[in-house]
């Protein structure tokens, strides 16, 4: 999406101070668009142009722009114009960003706030990441029962700049719990002196501010809603959660399964904004903790040092074995993942899981021993200690057969048993099935050639 | 999401014909939940609860049925009521429906639908699959620009019930070439006298029917619409995608990404869904893929088989090495594949990821092959043919390091070549990336060996 060819002309005109031509340019963009093209600019370079737009074109530019940039930015700003720049923003995108300060200027800018505005982000703050009260705005729409339609319309009308959405409203008590929902559609639909009442709906879908962020963005898409009403606990409305929030959550944690399946753990910014640091400690950890464990596949291997002295041909076959049934552990370890991920299975499934899985994994194991046993015939090694070359071929090929049945259970089986132990089923990464199958499929390949062979 | 505890009540007050109870039942059921409800029935169970529906009703039910179950449903209807249920159904969904059902059967509905039905139908089945136009709706609404805002608030009014969404709507002139778009919100914020060509914005976001319907899904993402315009290369406005299809959109895209990394082709179906047989090819295909590549390690490693007769002890790490490098290529393959997703890099940027990795890795590669030698210096073997320790464990240590370097460039680089070659990155899964890294391990790895040991 990105337009680098402009950026180097946007930055001239900068260099130029060439304020004219600035206005004249960004007066047409989309905020989304400005902040793309802001986006490749240093610092010093956006301040400057922010500076010469109006208040409310700035904060719609600045929402949109990388967190890194709108810190230096705003370091660049005095109190004042910074404080400004808060009371504009979107109440979601200004809590974060006063989370992210230095606490100094944090301290600073609260006191230039308006009363409401600062509690209205220290309660935003106040909810633990991850949880949906985190990520919900409190720029919703309110509309009073006993009002007519056509009433609600023009109190609508009048909010409307100051909304995150006028498309749903909601309907409190003097307490502000929330007791109803009505649609713009259905306001413009109702006759005008109906009452509000008459047309709210009473039986809608609601979140909690400590529900898990991922099951009210599920919760929005499953009914494909426009926002969805977050209440606290005693049912009092405190905010909303928008489309457009629930399509950045589901991107978000979309990308942290496919970190973790891959083995990295979940970063916070973009592959190239992470810091060196962050992502080195992240995958070190992971990698260590692999390497560790293929300790075991040494000491496995250790236990058959005298079989593979003895029929060194046994050797050649060693990763070809283990990968086979790594992958397939792959395989179905991702495939277990993804669908609980999606919600189309649960712990409780296990046993429908096993059975599909032992069946899946003998019919792939018999079809690629059988490839293996092929293989193994047409080598030819000296290093069979008498046994006969086709006995060989047997072995790779039950070999083969048994670790892709084994593999292939494991990854099946682990996420499911992570996930009913309340941890992440990603967290069994493609890596950590492939090291747990290493040391299985070593010692299966060896006890099968011991039984054969020996 | 799912509620089995209620299919079994569901499932006996079917059984007891009860009908007055089931429509208490689903009268005040939104119908996403009533179709969760009856996702768990069998078909026949299912004809019969939404017999006793209305034909609008009955259509938004089925609209969330999923896929196996409405065919199932839309079997057992006579082709009369099967034609009305058509034509009440969302725009997109009865396009995709009347694709799957059989020819001879879809044969005989169309003659049974209005010309128009017939002509819009025919048009979004006409799109190829993965094209905007295969996933837009043609429910869009339009208003004249000579109308005034009151006006088209009225019109917007009475079309309301039959548009996927009357908050966005679009100007067209008597060609039905795109002229404008306004918001319902931009229309009521209007002083009413004032026309729609005074109000509307001519400079908007739009796709084109042939775009990817992922870089239009990310489009309305960037610019948080509820909704994007689509039209023909001529820009005629043909149809719209909603929001609700992006949010679909994108969770696909990212099943069919997890699944590529891990080594399973995209599957069109749940897991618990996809015939036996189809999910055995699709993974078979890649197991014997990646199976026949790793012949290669068999051959690496008989080059090296006088080697390892000499010098048993170095069998011992051949696992533990290899996966190293294997997991470490896992790890960068993961991030610059996800990154690719999500378009914050692109090919270009390769020499920008080259040295980051190559510093990464080295750093990662250091770190674990100084373990790899502390581990390698406290095992014991009589097999190093009069070498000393200490120089097995700086070889083991040395290759550690190597292999995990190579690994992670393999890894990243991978990726963006085919990207570049035009591929979908994520084709470079989790399991090729190891089984690549195996083969070079071996070679590295005794490589190295040979030159310190021998």
């Amino acid at each position: 999406m990105r337009n680098p060819l402009l950026a180097p002309d946007l930055r001239e005109i900068v260099a130029d101070r060439d304020e004219a031509c600035l206005r004249e340019f960004f007066r047409d963009h989309h905020p989304a668009d400005a902040a793309e093209l802001l986006d490749d600019l240093e610092a010093d370079e956006v301040f400057f142009v922010l500076q010469l737009m109006s208040g409310r074109e700035r904060a719609a530019i600045f929402d949109y722009l990388d967190e890194p940039l709108q810190e230096g930015v705003a370091e660049r700003m005095d109190d004042h114009d910074l404080a400004a720049l808060v009371t504009y923003m979107s109440h979601d995108e200004r809590a974060g960003l006063m989370t992210r300060l230095p606490q100094e200027r944090s301290d600073r800018i609260y006191p230039l706030l308006a009363r409401a505005e600062r509690e209205d982000i220290r309660r935003l703050q106040s909810y633990a990441e991850g949880t949906t009260g985190a990520v919900m705005t409190s720029d919703y729409a309110t509309v009073p029962a006993d009002e007519t339609a056509a009433a609600a319309i023009e109190r609508l009308r009048h909010e409307a700049p100051d909304r995150e959405t006028i498309y749903y409203c909601y309907v409190v008590d003097d307490n502000r719990r929330l007791k109803g929902f009505v649609s713009l559609k259905n306001l413009i639909l109702a006759p005008p002196y109906r009452r509000v009442s008459e047309v709210m709906k009473t039986d809608f879908v609601r979140a909690y501010v400590d529900d898990d962020a991922e099951s009210t963005a599920k919760k929005l898409a499953e009914y494909d809603l426009l926002a969805i009403p977050v209440c606290d606990r005693d049912d009092h409305l405190v905010g909303i959660v928008t489309h457009d929030d629930v399509i950045d959550l589901i991107v978000e944690e979309a990308t942290e399964d496919v970190h973790r399946l891959g083995g990295v753990g979940p970063l916070e910014h973009a592959y190239l904004e992470t810091p060196f640091v962050t992502l080195w400690l992240n995958r070190a950890v992971w990698l260590s903790v692999l390497f560790v464990a293929g300790f075991l596949t040494t000491w496995a291997l250790k236990n058959f040092e005298d079989d593979f002295e003895r029929i060194p041909a046994l050797v050649l076959f060693i990763p070809l074995i283990i990968s086979a049934g790594g992958n397939c552990g792959s395989q179905s370890a991702t495939l277990i993942t993804r669908a609980l991920a999606l919600g189309e299975l649960t712990p409780k499934d296990w046993l429908r899981v096993l059975g599909h899985e032992i069946l899946m994994g003998t019919s792939l194991g018999l079809a690629l021993g059988f490839v293996g046993f092929l293989r193994a015939l047409l080598t030819s090694s000296d290093g069979t200690a008498g046994a006969s070359w086709s006995m060989f071929a047997l072995t790779i090929g039950l070999a083969v057969s048994v670790v892709v049945v084994c593999g292939n259970l494991v990854g099946a089986m682990m996420p499911l048993i992570l996930k009913r132990l309340g941890f992440d089923p990603a967290l069994m990464s493609n890596p950590a099935v492939s090291s747990l199958v290493d040391v299985t499929g070593i010692v299966t390949y060896f006890a099968i050639a011991q039984a054969i062979l020996l």
